[in-house]
């Protein structure tokens, strides 16, 4: 939630001069996402999210994000659009940012969400990573295996005022999962990586859009799958629901079918995604200075859901029929 | 700034079903006024600002606002007129907190105001003045002149870090005011009171809209000119503008004739005026903590502004020719 950048109608009256969008008639900072300021420009011909992208993005993955967006909206999967100037380029400068207008989707998150919405994100996810297939971009996934280390690193020593023995918690399942992930060898591509219900539009039941692509990187494809059972699944008593997950996992499978390989990988990648969640959630928890007006999210709901996923045997846990 | 209260869909859906606006199609927190939560929701029929009121706001207050929206609206002033439930009522519960729908305005701030911009200004506000007359609810001025001393002692003692005898500064102000006020007798009534350009609505040249009444009340038209003289017609080095202060001020007249007691009136007005957000700029700048993502407004733009208004003459420094 955050504006950063402000942006006056001189100065927006001759970005929009650039493109051909019709002219501005509402312009409105929004409260999404921490990394950028984002704001809602409604124009005489359609409504757009113009973003400026600040500090903590790093410029050389701009043309991977906005380019796979590009890619994927090409292909039917209801994204955000990117929209280019007259000159054709979608990545411009304003305030001197780098910074872009996309297509805006209709649609809201869902907050509880129930086995339909999770049957219709399994679906949109299996889309979205047979549509990614020739995107020609490559990023990898800074926050796999080989960055949890460094994260868990951050917060050693801090992390006992979060949860007493956090520390070497962490540190025992780093050394599990970094064994178990150097044996995968999974189908892998462009994955979102950040599909959480607040990235996620529906319209009533109907899945209606897919938004922030700014964690999208390339990976295995069912490290997604495991960051939405980890997202999506979940009831708010960290208790995990099986008719969601296969609801999740069916959807998925029958839209890009999963592999045996794939499957069986599930409670590895599904406790992989946990403690990713938990280390970057911790970081932010421990560095956030008290009053920051930046909302903290609890690292301990993803400690707990970590709990669940080691005691997993197998993909029937999250309701796989195979 | 500000998105205070989070909205889930389902207490959203729940809340929108008790009026006739449609179904929502989407639903974003906005970055707008620092006392209230706010969003934009687009439904089938139409556009809407929802806002829940924070703590900041007396709840006593708000048929007053809301009343008043709805007074001038059907008076024709370009503002938010609150939209009534099903039942009757613009004023609803949602998320345990006071909230209400009004109606969404096209249009954009103006950072940089024009003479052009000033003389629409000035009429709407003549106007806005005209519209208010027999709405029938009262709201005394809290940040009036009895309202400064007050402000003054949280301040005091610690404005030094500001500027080195500020406090001093302001305290021989306030005799000097507190004395003049009390001589001034003016026609009073509905004031808009914080009609600074970023609660006005352009579309190019044109007023599109006046919104944020969250600061109205009772109190003489006159002052509300000299907010706006203080507000609109000073140029970023704190020059006053005569050119723009003529724009407003006759074609507010032609909106509302000033008598010659409000002309006479205006530098003492714009004394006060210019005090009012002195202090209360001064008590946010000293109390906000370091690091809050609240945006600190900067209490010396009007100190400087005070120092003009200290060697005005007469209403002629601000450009009227009577």
């Amino acid at each position: 939630m955050a504006v950063y950048t402000e942006v006056s109608d001189d100065d927006l009256a001759a970005f929009v001069a650039a493109y051909d969008i019709g002219d501005v008639v509402s312009f409105k900072g929004i409260a999404e996402g921490v990394e950028n300021s984002n704001y809602l420009l409604a124009t005489t011909k359609a409504r757009f999210i113009l973003t400026l992208y600040e500090k903590r993005v790093d410029k050389g993955d701009l043309p991977f994000f906005l380019g796979l967006m590009e890619h994927l909206a090409e292909r039917g999967i209801t994204c955000p659009l990117p929209v280019k100037a007259r000159d054709g380029e979608a990545l411009r400068t304003l305030c001197g940012r780098p910074a872009a207008v996309v297509t805006f989707l209709d649609g809201v998150s869902v907050k509880k969400p129930t086995p339909a919405h999770c049957a219709e994100l399994g679906r949109a996810l299996g889309q979205l990573h047979a549509a990614g297939e020739g995107f020609s971009i490559r990023r990898p996934n800074a926050l796999s295996v080989s960055g949890w280390r460094p994260l868990a690193d951050a917060a050693k020593g801090r992390s006992d005022v979060v949860q007493s023995g956090l520390d070497a918690e962490i540190a025992a399942e780093l050394d599990v999962l970094e064994r178990a992930f150097a044996k995968l060898d999974l189908p892998a591509g462009v994955i979102h990586a950040d599909l959480f219900p607040n990235n996620v539009l529906f319209l009533g039941d109907r899945l209606s859009g897919l938004i922030d692509f700014y964690f999208a990187c390339d990976d295995a494809y069912a490290y997604d799958v495991a960051v939405c059972l980890n997202s999506w699944c979940f009831e708010p008593d960290q208790s995990f629901n099986v008719t969601k997950g296969r609801a999740l996992l069916e959807a998925y499978h029958a839209a890009r079918p999963l592999s045996d390989a794939e499957i069986d990988a599930l409670p590895t990648l599904a406790r992989g995604s946990a403690i990713r969640f938990l280390l970057t959630r911790l970081v932010d928890w421990l560095d956030t200075p008290a009053g920051a007006l930046v909302k903290k999210l609890d690292p301990l709901e993803y400690f707990r859901k970590l709990r669940f996923h080691q005691q997993a045997g197998s993909a029937a846990d999250y309701g796989w029929r195979g």
